[in-house]
């Protein structure tokens, strides 16, 4: 009873992840929690949210907004998640959070088992 | 002392996947660590390896084989996993997983929920 | 002199598009500047605005806005590309390119061929 | 009459390329023949065929071998595109196109723009 769903919403829905991130989160310490914790930040990020908060985290994850903000803590202890401060055009300050330190520590302490990674 | 990443590598390390899948698990019925399980089963079926074992996945999980086991089993008790004989050009049976179930489960019933997806 | 590139701007800039586009855009009787128009459509609409003008598309074209118009009239023709009536919540009406006809054409009649393509 | 396509076919065939790329390649001196000489090269690399030959890349667009030949000499001029010898684990060697000079003149030298991209 379903009526066919467009490709269009398919093709449109489709988020580019760092691979590199499935293959090596556990040798960086991080287990499956924190793994989709970044993900989904990395949404917000990818949407132009730059700040999401616990509460919005948590509300699509399954653990609570004060494991969550336990875990965006812990992120930035072992150095993979800062907090930035940004300045618009009116000189109003603003915060964002970025995962540059994760890419960093992610493309050049695990480059050298890039050709791996698409044979999975 | 570290050389510059290449560009390239990082490039075509993305592997696009869906977003619905990472706003939705929870609504069906999936924790972070089900999730995760599926994205890596993606990962493979993505590089053309459609038949990994459990322990082929354990070994880039923080859980173990038989942990990973009884997850795939549930995804398919679930219908969300299912597993596909496929018959090669020389007649040659071989067992593949299909994440088709999920796919219709994820763009069907969740497809109200198209347009707030990209804002985060 | 240069800084180094943030690894997540580029990570942020990547577009997933249709592979087999790129394989079959010939057979489907397209050229290559028919091909990067409905690129650059497809971009718009995956950010979300849904009725790009000519104008707009013709400014990072090499081709003028006159020739941008006449290749939408083609792919309309063609049946690749419509324009759709959409109503907002305040019964407001506006239109929208979709590019549900060239996707059904693509992954309907071209199917066969999906096996070939990673490879190249 | 046709049967539904997999959804799973659908996403599997997604290849992210560099949005800037789409947005740039103008003002870089190309057009959209050179575009999409490029993308396919791109997507030989992605698919780990780093020497794709004229023929085969001319037997995807609608140019001819000759043509194309022309094109991938150009890039090299225009220093976007270099060959480099490759050596094995056998010590055999072998040749590979790389992209990595127009990533780094498309991320370094057009990158003030990138806040304006995904808006289109």
């Amino acid at each position: 009873m379903t009526k066919p769903i467009p490709i269009q919403h398919i093709l449109t829905n489709q988020l580019p992840i760092p691979e590199k991130l499935l293959t090596s989160y556990n040798q960086l310490g991080l287990n499956e929690t924190d793994l989709v914790v970044i993900l989904q930040l990395y949404r917000f990020l990818y949407g132009h949210n730059n700040f999401p908060t616990p509460f919005e985290l948590a509300s699509i994850l399954t653990i609570d907004e004060k494991e969550c903000a336990k875990i965006l803590r812990k992120l930035i202890q072992k150095n993979m998640l800062s907090i930035e401060q940004l300045e618009n055009e009116n000189k109003q300050l603003s915060e964002a959070y970025s995962l540059e330190p994760l890419w960093e520590k992610l493309y050049t302490t695990v480059e050298e088992k890039k050709d791996e990674q698409l044979e999975g």
